[in-house]
């Protein structure tokens, strides 16, 4: 199979050959090419330069035989769009320098245009998908309505999200008002990527682990169910992920999602149990475990392999890659999971094998 | 009946009046009277001059109708015991001068006498048991051995316990024999607080979840379990808590303790499902709650005495409470806990009501 193919069949639990595998933050800092890129060109110009965007993309595979290709991007590029100052701090991180502090401040907050605002995105993926002749599939992504919100309101990233917990507590229709603003936004935004030649789409909710179940309920699921709901029309497998949610899991799925993206911190086994066995998962090797002895890397990845089972699964790691992981690790763990799971009889622990 | 008694019967799944309460951090920042003695005394003079601790142990039993008074120490405390420098640094929390940098240094750490080197928690608490006659439960703890590793290993709270996991990786034997150091010195400090009048323990597990469960499996759990299975001979119940391990509480379980301690990212239900509805358990506010609107305090604690039920369930914060939480906030919880617990018949939904 080709990697487009087989990634594509696992997200719909088809049957593969071997288990596709990609990685989330694949295009990044711990490549020596990025960052001699990093050291000419801000992180902004990096994100809004397609021929660079492209080529950062591109980078992981020229190394390594990963099935698919992330955009290079950041989830918080439509927060600029719907009206933010977004600025990217060195040690720091992303910084909006003007958050919502008032209920009231909710109203200035735009419904974005993606051609218009994020056109540099959709001309990135055109780009890529001429280069990559559907060889490997070609992954869009955004951050999801809570994910948004919460850089909105803290201004930067959070221990405890305190700011945001309590203006939705506080102000529960300003706070509804502003995820339907962000979840319209992020589902015009998603659609253009599959114009723009996205072949699977991920939507990160980074940081929803933050909040209950009850909370996520009440607050966030009816939010990303809009964005879910709307792109069944567009027919490519959509990747619903967050991190620390693995109390919740049910309830992500429930809000939808061709394949339900873990982190590490679940059984891949006891998540499949708990969706339903046919529910196609992403995941979920803890990041650090790349700085491990490859003997480790090596370990983890066949119980992964052996407790998702071979249909429906695609091997990722439950966050991104740390920055000071070693190159050849990352070889290691792609050819790897290629190799062991073309062992296991595709097909043998599931009846629904063609 | 009186709150001892309760809390000691939910602890034991058997009938009560309505469903008890007490909350981690309850003696600490939130509360001028103990602000006034933190303005006099450093931290570890506070921790280990018995009067003082008894002192700030019950300043929230005299203003709230808690159920149970915990004892006001710190986690870290046996780190000392151990071998380790420990200090506690304004702003930045616990400091490990010199923590464990390479395997062989494990040979370093002690196991502690906790009569000769914890003697001052022990007359904290005999001091305590005089003082509370009986009437309020008398709570101890512990750290648990990975959270303790992983302070010993990164000299200070860790974003993501790389050193740790590390070490746990690329050096098992000597790994194991630190957890087993822990583990026995932790055993032996939570029995020698049996013995001085604790009425029930807490083992803290507080940063385990950052593991996944297969690392938990093998790393961490017969540790635990050492601890768990030699405390059984006290007769105390015990209760084994943790942060962020949503995905693994059956295996928390597994490694023991009569009341399974819940963090907020999980349904109580849910998880009583998950353990089988006869299992104790404790939990589940999310502490930022205490920072909404009293309705929505209210609302939060309906859903979890609801979900909970009326047996085998203490009520408590998902974690400890946080330093600016409204002290008013905090007696509202308590008196709505009891209140509306008691309008649930006990026993309503389930079949083993006396």
């Amino acid at each position: 199979m080709r990697p487009a193919e087989r990634f594509l069949a696992a997200c719909r639990n088809q049957p593969v050959d071997c288990t596709p595998i990609w990685m989330m933050r694949q295009a990044g800092r711990y490549l020596p090419e990025y960052r001699s890129l990093q050291e000419r060109y801000d992180f902004l110009t990096l994100a809004k330069t397609p021929e660079l965007a492209a080529t950062i993309t591109l980078q992981p595979l020229r190394r390594f035989d990963v099935d698919a290709a992330i955009l290079f991007a950041d989830i918080l590029l439509p927060l600029e769009a719907v009206g933010f100052d977004l600025r990217f701090v060195p040690q720091v991180g992303p910084v909006i320098d003007h958050p919502i502090t008032r209920a009231e401040e909710v109203a200035r907050v735009q419904i974005a245009d993606p051609q218009d605002q994020l056109g540099f995105v959709l001309e990135t993926l055109r780009l890529l998908q001429q280069e990559l002749h559907g060889k490997q599939a070609l992954i869009g992504f955004a951050g999801a309505p809570f994910t948004l919100a919460s850089y909105a309101i803290e201004g930067r990233s959070s221990k405890d999200y305190r700011k945001t917990k309590c203006l939705m507590w506080e102000a529960p229709q300003a706070w509804h008002q502003l995820m339907e603003k962000l979840a319209e936004t992020t589902l015009r935004y998603l659609r253009a990527q599959v114009a723009a030649g996205a072949q699977a789409v991920q939507l990160f909710d980074s940081w929803v682990g933050a909040l209950s179940p009850l909370d996520y309920t009440t607050y966030v699921l009816p939010h990303s169910r809009t964005i879910l709901d709307g792109l069944k029309e567009t027919g490519v497998p959509v990747i619903h992920f967050a991190v620390g949610a693995s109390g919740m899991i049910e309830r992500l799925a429930a809000a939808g999602g061709d394949v339900i993206g873990l982190d590490w911190r679940i059984d891949i086994g006891e998540a499949r149990q708990r969706l339903g066995r046919d529910h196609p998962v992403q995941g979920n090797l803890d990041p650090m475990t790349l700085l491990a002895p490859q003997q480790v890397i090596a370990q983890r990845c066949n119980q992964i392999l052996q407790a998702a089972g071979p249909l429906g699964h695609v091997m990722n790691l439950g966050h991104g890659i740390l920055p000071d992981t070693p190159v050849e690790n990352v070889a290691f763990l792609v050819n790897t999971v290629h190799t062991l799971s073309r062992e296991v009889p595709a097909g043998s622990s599931t009846s629904t094998q063609g």
